[in-house]
């Protein structure tokens, strides 16, 4: 048992809106309206690594991360999946997972610096986030 | 069953050195000596997406990803793993296992598209390779 309670970093915190919980995941969306842009973060306090988890969580995470990633896809409808754990900036593990089109701002290249985040349209994310909700099963 | 045999995308072949295979997955050394850099690719054909492939083959994915993540990171002694299946450029399912310093040419980056493929020193590589066989178990 961890007798640390797990709390999400205040980087992420700032960088996201909540979407909801799964049952190892918490899942997040990127405030940076050039991309349908999630994180699917394990709850577990002082994990850095994927290597980090134990056998079963890792499993889990990948249950999670196909979930999330085949919501995403049938609620974008998008050319392709990017997914990653890169970590090198916030050191909690984080996933991305981010709905790629042909015609986005960075396309082919991964997303990473290179357009600056831009705003969303509140509409917009409200729709995007109640379609992503009810495919999680997440209320 | 598939009836179209698997064979590794000319793209990779061209880009990489073959380290042996796992159970499900070839595993490949990306030719550029500024950070050593992994690729776990699916042998099963036609696959483009993590969400392609069966549960099955999806938890394997992870185990392997794991295993090779693990080696990795006990033979480079690197300070952070970077993890990601992104495929914009080239289609075939392709994970990207990367070890990162925060001495390297892209840090706290990620690596694509920052530094010109740097060559291998061969005695180097030779070593690197030797390392990874023995930690992953592929002769």
């Amino acid at each position: 048992m961890n007798s640390v309670a797990w709390s999400l970093h205040p980087q992420l915190a700032k960088d996201t809106v909540e979407l909801g919980d799964l049952v190892l995941s918490r899942v997040l969306v990127i405030k940076d309206a050039n991309y349908p842009w999630l994180l699917v973060v394990p709850r577990r306090p002082g994990i850095v690594e994927i290597i980090d988890l134990d056998e079963i969580e890792q499993a889990q995470l990948m249950v999670e991360i196909v979930r999330v990633a085949r919501a995403l896809k049938a609620v974008t409808q998008c050319d392709k999946l990017n997914i990653a754990a890169l970590g090198n900036a916030v050191p909690q593990l984080h996933v991305h997972v981010i709905a790629r089109r042909k015609t986005d701002k960075a396309w082919p290249k991964p997303v990473w610096g290179v357009a600056e985040p831009l705003d969303h349209d509140f509409a917009e994310l409200d729709r995007f986030m109640h379609a992503m909700k009810k495919k999680l099963w997440v209320s």
